[in-house]
């Protein structure tokens, strides 16, 4: 290890559609949070574009730091030259990897189709590095180690690239680098500003240990709170990490929705197993989108019955009884609305908790009375039906994630009680 | 200019939080796209951490290109110390920039808040720059010359930076520098994989003129072809890549659902605007995704309907009317429940058009005869009902994910025929 007794990585990053602004860097991200969950510290990221010089200048910059990551440039086709540069760099040449073709035969097995003479080609690999498999594509992962660094190449393709770190990587890391134990907690908390939380919580953020530090880090609707801590001695750690977790559960009670960085849905989505009811939405302005994000959670078919995206005026009053005369005199952005469609939800689905949402997403349909952001939340339960008048934003995609949150925490709150 | 006759540039991203996972960097994407699309060439994107060495060895690399971009760490808090450091590197010292504490003042008046110290000292800035107005927020734009290397400091706040760009920076840009005209075109693609396509329009890509270039974008079940040209006469450049799509649409025209950047949601959106005709979705798997995405484009209430997500099989059979004989013999991941959720939603909703999707998402859930992957995707319209089955992945997102783009390509290809 060098400078200091963190193990220090870079992220290189090799596509131009990442510098043409048609791919956003999802992977460089993940790649920082796993890492720094692994106790290795990531000191920079760089992109550049699937030039051979650009490539070799990167490489030529990392002896400062123990591990390289480089990702992208090993699709089958001709822009990607991520592989004989690789070559280059480390002075080696392209053979045939027995297993590396084993893996692509496999996958076209799979998959029922014939194997290409282009995929054949990715089976070839520069012969000093160690073939690590990819079990979910047909790009091969490499490892490389020159001057007590280790260079790894992986595919740039997302699924691919997270699959390969966590099944053939991190241990892999762990066991040959040893890093200095790393902790960290997220507190997601809801109903309070950022600096009205920081004064709350100032005289508990001062009082934390040396080995700790503290992040605010503001969201739609909530704030995420992450301790983060770097200690030789992990069990203490872990205990000390609880124990601030505690002190801190205890000032702010009403704030906290979860003790992990989790989202709220699968908070929700928790709560309703463990109390074993349901839950269906009828929603308008969120266009399904509350449905996904619970529906995103692995299991939520026990507590989850379903959704009526009534877009339409006409499926709000056909499918959820929405009373005609209201939509007329009310119109369909109001709480007469929004509280007979988280009524009818209940009853056609059968479950113990109906949300619904409907208001005006925008960029268009806003009124004097209503305009661009105004959204109605509504929560029947065996007990009637609440509901609540919003005044959110004026962007669309802003809109309707505020309002699949709001209704969400309306629903947790309710449970609480 | 320097090396060849492009303005090449680099974005310098600042802030622990990117590194550490907390925040995906849509800055620079953004930023590529924009400085792409008006000529400039965007050559690396380096991100490192609030500390002011990392953050000097990053400006020392930059003389080899025409613009630096520098983002972030301008905020109000001690952990920005990115103007000092800018002073550093500038050799200069900071003064009181009455222009920028005017704007300010003009930010507080507006939002009807006192100003408080720390927001004062946002006035100051390196003496030696041009102050370049930010009128979305406190933070200062700088613009710095060394060198005839261009250096400008931009707050992180992803919307303050868009509009900075849009509204000041850009003209600034060209008439300093004067960039040779830049052109594009995305074609997206579906229904055949990469190396197949590479194949088939191999001698097409060939035959390319020497100022543009292709570039193969793979994504869920589709695949974007990007081509990118830069040429002094911007008439025929325009002229010439027209002519190349024109091309390419006639070798393979099946496979082609757009030659805009958008997303099949969108294209089914005006296609069925166009035809004056009306859809709905009966989803399980897919959970309202399909839904989300068609509710995503403004303006779709003109042809959605709506959606039932029927996640419980009693809402498959109360709500869409799905034969509970049916699901008995066959399951609900089968052809026919697959087609009688989208016959029934075609019914209920009163809409031209009906998908469905029933299958089995994952990671759970699986069987012998239904691996995870497996989707019934069905289509209902006034003709009758057709329906396919679809061996996709192990992973859930990608499952999902997969399954919209096929439902929604299946209803493209049924408006084609």
């Amino acid at each position: 290890m060098k400078e200091n007794n963190f193990v220090k990585a870079k992220i290189i990053t090799i596509g131009d559609e990442l510098l043409l602004g048609q791919v956003v860097n999802t992977n460089a991200s993940w790649l920082g949070e796993q890492l720094n969950l692994n106790g290795f510290q990531l000191v920079s990221v760089l992109t550049i574009g699937d030039g051979e010089k650009d490539i070799l200048d990167a490489l030529n910059a990392c002896s400062d730091v123990d591990i390289v990551f480089i990702t992208g440039g090993l699709g089958p086709t001709a822009d990607d030259i991520t592989k004989p540069t690789l070559c280059k760099y480390f002075d080696t040449e392209m053979v045939l990897n027995e297993d590396a073709l084993e893996n692509i035969n496999e996958i076209f097995r799979l998959r029922g189709y014939q194997m290409s003479e282009r995929n054949r080609l990715q089976a070839f690999i520069p012969k000093s590095c160690t073939y690590i498999p990819n079990r979910f594509g047909t790009a091969p992962c490499m490892w490389f180690e020159k001057e007590n660094t280790v260079y790894i190449s992986m595919p740039g393709v997302p699924f691919e690239m997270k699959s390969i770190f966590k099944t053939e990587l991190v241990e892999r890391l762990k066991n040959h680098f040893k890093p200095t134990p790393y902790g960290r907690r997220v507190i997601m908390t809801t109903g309070i500003g950022e600096s009205f939380l920081a004064d709350k919580i100032k005289d508990w953020e001062e009082s934390l240990p040396e080995f700790m530090s503290l992040a605010y880090l503001p969201q739609y609707g909530m704030v995420r709170l992450r301790i983060d801590a770097r200690h030789e001695d992990e069990c203490f750690m872990q205990k000390s990490l609880d124990c601030e977790v505690e002190k801190l559960k205890k000032i702010i009670p009403d704030n906290i929705f979860a003790c992990d960085d989790k989202p709220i849905s699968e908070v929700v989505v928790e709560m309703l197993k463990e109390r074993k009811q349901t839950l269906a939405t009828a929603e308008s302005c969120t266009g399904g989108s509350i449905a996904k994000m619970i529906t995103a959670i692995p299991g939520c078919s026990a507590i989850f019955k379903g959704s009526v995206v009534s877009y339409a005026t006409e499926v709000k009053e056909n499918i959820l009884k929405v009373n005609h005369n209201d939509v007329e005199r009310h119109t369909v952005v109001s709480r007469e609305v929004a509280e007979q469609m988280a009524v009818g939800a209940r009853e056609i689905m059968n479950v113990d908790y109906a949300l619904a949402t409907t208001g005006i997403a925008g960029p268009d349909g806003g009124s004097e009375e209503n305009p661009v952001g105004t959204v109605w939340i509504a929560l029947a339960t065996a007990k009637g039906v609440v509901s609540k008048r919003y005044n959110f934003d004026k962007d669309r995609n802003n809109n309707i994630e505020r309002s699949c949150i709001t209704a969400l925490e309306m629903l947790r709150q309710e449970m609480l009680n």
